[in-house]
């Protein structure tokens, strides 16, 4: 039936095969560091891929590393990082410790020679991810952000539309993502969660209408000692303008982002499963071809048309991302979510955290791209 | 079936009946200036209202005033304030006009010893507002504001929930209004939208809960020559903070409003009839008892209990406007959305104006109240 | 902006002004008797359409019929049919009072040369609605059946896309109309619901594809003497099914249709404005076409598309009845919802009382076209 | 967070902790036979219970069973069943086979000594069905049905509520059960979706309002050779109704059962999973205590109040299957979906076979409990 499916949909499934990484092929080596809440995940998607062979499960705690594979497997387990790195059948290693450890352990596996993907987001500072993408470049490694939403049909079919031209011009992208979440140890929701939409808005947005500035409003109402509430504005070139709001104490979980455009607008509700893309044929544009006419109000045109809500084929977002790394290490080449791409999230982060010190002032994001 | 509905909600009946002021008496004669857009529902509630006896429609068309009151209809048409004004049996006026002509009216409406309703916002500037404040004090004279939503049953019950302390303190409120509006001639998507949002602010939180500064973010991404997507964020007094998107360029339409407490939250969907309003018994809570604990993160406590919607009245909310107003000229007393109610949102939209004008930076709100 | 929507709508805007009949001649006389619980919705729809002039309110309670007009009122008032039906200037009845009275007023209208519109169900038996029809036949007079839905722009759309083949063969038609309503007096669940479902059912199917049976199941779980909850099974010709769920002790409330076809589906969901029909490209065959191929599972195929929501317009269906009664007064011609649809709606009723009586057995309907 | 969340609801969490079995014991041997579409759900289910120890999945398929439990696991692989049944630290045997098989395998377990969960329906027939109830009881070994949807949190706070009273007399139970399902090869959609509503069903009725007949309705519009969209009624003892609707062919995904209760009512949506069990505090009711009254309508009474989401836990269902098999094995006792419950069900899916054939008539339950 899911067959069937992917028919309907923009992403033809061709690319799909490619991106998964299916063919038959001998599968790379890769073992997992660090099985806290997000590592798990990725063990079990490495486990189901069939380019992926999952070697080791490496993690201070044995116990945390044996419960992420199980009681029945056969994967290896460590705590010692140096038994990973010097397994020559390790070729990559998914780096999924605390933010910020990310520089320490990612060095490490440069240093072996592996492959590295990491956990969101890439380092605790622009400085540090600067230090992990020159030195995978330097050593010619592949250095992989798990952008995990990137890796989603919603997200692949919004890049195709938005960078495809389908919308127009961008006018606004307005991003809410928000439910009671816990509340992180080490940092505030902006690094928490925002990596989410900037590596969204980052993936999308055509090359002509990147962020230029950030501005960051935040509170603390329960007095955490971190933003527990917090807005994030991005001006656009070209004019439009993108925002994200980000919550740790919200009673509902809503996970939406609205895309409007000059010829099409779409709304992207991740939580409801069967209509997670509606495409409007809707749009409202100041017409300027009568630049004489003076009736301001006879120049703004409105269009309403029908929503349509493309068929999405339904895969796993982990799988794309297992099967990217394993394609970009095969291939030896860049993954679509490089290091580049967490570096630019990390640059928006860090000017949010300047505005936010600067009460909300807009920072300018020189030398974003 | 509505009456035994009222049972389970709030706020008791006995004060609905006398918000609604339909107690026998009689009537208050009113008048309505402007039958554009909004006029007509003022018309429609006024002639529906024991409490109002309408003399007149007046607007500068004729056919608009005619349309306005139907052809089957008794009720008075002009396109002559004065033909209003001199008539005794009009106590009461209300002004739906263009914002810009609000002043020149309503000073009119007072010098001939009316009562007056403005549609908000209440005037095109905080200087302007207080002229009217002023002239109806020193006559003596009910000015109201057409707040329509605060006499909703779901923000009345907002209101006593919060005022009441239900919510505990308040962390955050999150207001979204979006659709594919209507671009204004005069004014931009803040000074359309907002006071919506502004107002049922006011209305709500406690006197302890003021908003303190506001910044503004806008985009004119269709160079519209004024704001049509618009960001509000003001922190508050007590730690909390409050945010408000206001956008005429949605493919979709959203009346969300989210306000989270330190004992309970809540969830209103204005577009939800059948369960407008939710309240959770969830919190997110830092613990100040022991201070000398070093462990940060088990200070914090989450508390995710049942969901209540209360069953809430169907009153339309113009029939309590009318009603508020019929009431405070009888009583000779403020309305519950009284001048000043309106000139405080006036104070937040000219501070947006100035805090957009300095790219997003905060502005004061000094003697907001 | 309504204008504007219309046209990305199956219901081109000329047919649907040509259904409105909005175009200016001289108004049709028309006077409403019954002035209860749907009556004042018809006063207010012919005061608002400039095809009709609404002359009379006739209701047995004056302050009933008053209360209708509103206080400010041109229209006549009188608890006195016979002032309404000897008065010249009145083209048209709509007969909306209790059903057992249907005919008794509608047979007095025919007798004074009045066209007649009747509120549903046309009468109380298959027997008394044919009197209507024979009279109004033998006299040349309209006769219209007031199913409302069958002018909403979603049942409208609904009709062309199914008559038009879009959908390909009808499977079956699933219909569900529940909420806590009022439990009637003289009526069951049955035939105070069912008919909204039957006259949609009669409306948009094509002419091969007629009920042949119906099968009644339902309950009387709060001892009212009738039926509250009820279940109507039809199966169609060429081997469909329709079925409807009529409930009026509901929580919730519901008001979907699915109509499953051989090349396309859709569901309608009346109590969403943003999203009423939705259309998916999805189906689900038994392929014909090797009848020598033994392996059975092979010849079933899935086809799940996208997903399209067609732009509606937005017109009140009471206008739309106004409308094509006027016009069917004024050319002399059968309305879309004539005196036969109405005939048909109570022939499967009555056979449906006869299925509950016989303990749920399915009932055949002989001589249903 | 999912403790705390626990808190709220009204299943203690101590039950709970009984119900999964996580006290430490020595785990139970199991097998699983039978690694098509539903198989690999138990065997990870199995795998990931601390109170099982998951000794073989069994397939005549070696493929099928390897891909069952993945690249990198030490669970044994045969697809010979004696190997299982030989392993005497293999306790309990899930029987997962295609219906037509599970008698046989069931009693060839039961020879070996085995306890025994069968994945619905327990078999294809009552009569088969019974043998193996009787089996069991002979040997004094566990039969459990795998009736999953009776083990989801949301089904067992259902049967507390329905059970405990708290709804009042039951009136009616409406559950909708329709996708673009795999039409099945060897069952109707009755046979492959009705256990589930049907199981529910005796899960949470009182004993005293059990169902006394049924009638069936059915289409197989695409000419599969079996119905594809179906009907159930059931008439309850007390005067209530059941109603189910199955179907393959619904282009939209509904899981919703609607409980209406002179007390309360519920609704219970299982494909939302932030308000799955909305509980309204509403009911209409007759009054019987003045019996002279004759004004009926003045007899029955609205009652609109409040609705409660309650907070329910977030386990899966399957590991509450798990644990009633491990504590059923252990405490030698019936579980709670024992053979009985899934002969009850067998035979309503009988004596709805029955009905179809007789052309819906209702068709008796005698014998049912």
């Amino acid at each position: 039936m899911h067959e069937e499916a992917a028919r309907g949909q923009p992403v033809p499934s061709t690319r799909w095969a490619r991106l998964m990484n299916t063919e038959r092929e001998q599968p790379v080596g890769v073992a997992v560091v660090g099985a806290g809440y997000w590592g798990p995940n990725l063990v079990r998607n490495f486990a189901a891929h069939p380019g992926a062979d999952l070697r080791w499960v490496c993690d201070l705690s044995r116990a945390q590393a044996e419960k992420a594979v199980g009681r029945y497997s056969t994967v290896g387990i460590t705590d010692d990082l140096q038994v990973v790195l010097s397994d020559p059948s390790v070729e990559a290693v998914a780096v999924v410790t605390p933010a910020a450890t990310h520089v320490a352990v990612a060095m490490a596996c440069f240093d072996a020679g592996k492959h590295v993907l990491v956990e969101k987001p890439l380092a605790p500072s622009v400085a540090d991810g600067q230090l992990l993408v020159d030195a995978a470049s330097e050593r010619g490694l592949v250095l992989m952000c798990d952008h995990t939403y990137c890796y989603t049909p919603a997200v692949r079919a919004i890049r195709d539309l938005v960078r495809g031209g389908e919308l127009g011009e961008i006018q606004y992208v307005d991003s809410v993502r928000i439910n009671l979440g816990l509340v992180q140890r080490d940092v505030d929701v902006f690094w928490d969660l925002a990596p989410h939409d900037l590596s969204i808005l980052d993936f999308v947005l055509p090359d002509d209408c990147a962020p230029m500035a950030v501005a960051a409003q935040g509170a603390d109402p329960i007095g955490a000692g971190r933003a527990c509430v917090g807005y994030l504005t991005l001006p656009l070139e070209g004019g439009g303008i993108a925002h994200a709001h980000v919550n740790w104490l919200s009673p509902t979980k809503i996970r939406t982002t609205i895309i409007g455009g000059s010829r099409r607008m779409l709304v992207w509700d991740d939580l409801d499963p069967q209509q997670r893309l509606s495409l409007y044929d809707t749009g409202v544009e100041k017409h300027r071809e009568n630049p004489g006419d003076t009736r301001r109000e006879a120049m703004i045109s409105y269009r309403i048309g029908d929503m349509t809500a493309p068929a999405l084929p339904e895969h796993e977002a982990l799988q794309g991302v297992v099967g990217e790394l394993v394609g970009a290490v095969r291939e030896q080449r860049a993954p679509l979510t490089d290091g580049e791409a967490g570096l630019r999230v990390l640059k928006i982060l860090e000017a949010a955290n300047r505005s936010l010190a600067d009460d909300g002032a807009a920072v300018k994001l020189d030398g974003y791209r």
